[in-house]
């Protein structure tokens, strides 16, 4: 559980005083990672930082919005997350990094007091913003909330990441969607690397925060090599592997992993961006990635998308509306302990909050119980006999119906 | 902390053992009330049940579809609330009240252990059902959700309830909208008094469950004292104020209940349904009114309407986006602990269901602190000082900006 901090200012006097809470002294020492066992490629460490550890293989939950939406942030650290995601092109448009950084940064803002990596706003500036329009310098584009005009540079990044006071900071990239002409993709990665260089010049040295390269490349050998490179040159604390999981499917994704994350520091955290599914996920730390996130446990928690041991079900489906039994019998959250798939079933077709509260409670846990069975198993050296099982399960489909 | 139990039945033989759990033997004990203290009119006591006490006065938050939308039923209980409202009307047309019996009753379903009152449909018949048939024999109606045909009665009323499991049941009554002619609200009244007839030959003798009668009669003297006379001759468990809250205005209201409790039994308790505002809360309870429900807490929520003790504030006035100071500093809620003004405003900005959460667990804690507050004021003889200084804050208006 995070330490909840009482905030009880009264008067601008307060205001100021909100910046340095809690971390006096130790928010300098730098940010570390450390392997402590290998079993094939699957790795597993800790990520050492002022605000707590990042238990690795890592799954991070997506809080865009300075929210995991639907949660409540003791209950995502109930189920056992150790870093969150924040999403810097969704922030600065609202309600700004300006504005959180006034109240003391994203941290206490949103009731969060350990780790936060955030994004660029690289990849949703392309995916989200309207009018985009993309140069050397950077990306100008218009707000999809109000229209309102806006530049982000691999400059005004590193600011906004700074200023919401993200642990971990990823580089100023551009992620371009797949498939695409090796041409455009190699032209698209160089200036990312070169953007890179500008992100890691604008960083600076920040203790206690961490900056993080983006690998690109495409489904190109010899383009992720070169970028690999180009990063290892400039020099970073952790490494993602980017412009994946962008409609490529599992098998081109699976085929760059199986080469991808050795290009990059053996002694630095692997990072692959945006992904994914459970056997996604599996099949990545399989192939020697560190850190993940994905917004579907908590965007499946709201459609009714469940995740079990025994795989994927959908809790509007009218076979659910009579049974007693829980999601998943095995699984500790709420949802599982307290309530029948039935009462799941009936707050889901009644478009009760409940709903999307427990569901997505239910697909954290999900995920952060995954991650936990993976790092025991490469601790113990049985990565693969756990893969397979983890396959077994999930081919045997959800429980008979009553 | 309601006790949490431990959903895990498999196959159908689990199905039967839901009925029987927590309560074996103690779910046959009558149900009582004792008055502990008077203090002018208002009173405070305890409603004893099998599920646990009720202390009196009493604010029921409302849970119309097997939930208090936007919380967990251990988040309603952290507040303070000793028994929810459960509606008949919405539960029998969907999940169905055989479905919840089938499920082990509306406390296993909703994860509630504690007592809840049901209303007896008739009531929200009138207001939310379409093409609906009033006769002697009961109401007939299509569903406002798929448009199926059903008839509600006293005696189906009666069943209903008994499925579900309420531990305080309510005489299926007709509830006329004010204004109306005094010949009108004297015709439907002395139907009512009809039903409760039948509700009370229907419920027969259930230990361990009460039956509530409704007073009806609009805002005429004579008629609610007729209307009295016929409950305490058939004979009930405790006695509602019916007919109020519907559009007649805080006057109109007051002006009833000044004369309406005291023609009620003094050794049972008294619930004025569908009310209210804090200030109605206030000022029913002076007036000696033991028992109130009301959906105002909980959707104010969701509409970012706030209510402290400095009165009402709206949280998406652009006033609040940069205060880092809570909703109320006297408050123990986690809205007010863990987040700023600006944060709530920013996530209701934005529709985050973290907003809805917040805002209503906020909300449903003014009201019970409320209750707690006039409680004690009442055992320790100060209610109308507490009356004074309770509207004396309130004029005060919220804290100026910053």
């Amino acid at each position: 559980m995070p330490k909840v901090q009482r905030l009880k200012c009264c008067g601008t006097a307060g205001i100021a005083s909100l910046t340095q809470t809690g971390y006096r002294g130790g928010m300098n020492k730098r940010i570390t990672f450390s392997l402590s066992r290998t079993d094939g490629k699957a790795r597993t460490g800790t990520i050492r930082t002022p605000r707590g550890d990042i238990r690795t293989p890592a799954f991070m939950p997506v809080g865009t919005a300075a929210t995991v939406k639907a949660m409540l942030p003791e209950s995502v650290r109930a189920t056992g997350a150790d870093v969150l995601l924040g999403n810097t092109y969704h922030l600065m448009l609202r309600p700004t990094a300006e504005r959180i950084d006034r109240l003391g940064g994203l941290h206490r803002f949103m009731n969060w007091d350990r780790p936060i990596l955030t994004d660029s706003g690289g990849f949703q500036v392309m995916s989200l913003s309207q009018l985009r329009k993309l140069t050397e310098e950077g990306v100008r584009f218009k707000s999809h909330i109000d229209g309102s005009d806006h530049m982000l540079t691999p400059e005004r990044s590193m600011e906004i990441q700074r200023l919401l006071g993200s642990d971990i900071v990823m580089c100023f990239d551009e992620c371009p969607a797949l498939p695409a002409t090796e041409e455009a993709v190699a032209k698209s990665m160089r200036m990312s690397m070169r953007w890179a260089k500008r992100s890691r010049d604008a960083f600076g040295d920040r203790p206690g925060h961490a900056l993080f390269g983006i690998q690109q490349g495409g489904v190109t050998p010899d383009l992720r090599a070169e970028s690999a490179e180009k990063l290892k040159e400039i020099g970073f604390d952790g490494y993602a592997i980017g412009g994946l999981a962008v409609g490529e499917g599992q098998e081109a994704m699976f085929g760059v992993l199986d080469y991808a994350p050795e290009m990059l520091p053996e002694d630095k955290p692997r990072y692959l961006m945006g992904v994914g599914k459970p056997d996604d996920i599996v099949g990545a730390v399989a192939r020697g990635v560190d850190m993940m996130d994905c917004v579907l446990p908590s965007r499946s928690g709201r459609t009714g998308q469940i995740f079990t041991r025994r795989g994927v079900l959908n809790i509007k489906n009218a076979r659910h509306q009579d049974d007693p039994r829980p999601l998943d019998e095995d699984c500790t959250c709420p949802a599982c302990r307290n309530y029948s798939r039935a009462y799941l079933h009936h707050v889901f077709r009644a478009q009760e909050i409940i709903s999307s509260m427990l569901l997505t409670w239910h697909n954290l846990q999900y995920y952060q119980e995954l991650m936990q069975a993976m790092r025991d198993a490469i601790s113990e050296g049985r990565f693969a006999a756990f893969e397979a099982a983890f396959h077994a399960q999930r081919a045997e489909g959800d429980i008979d119906p009553l």
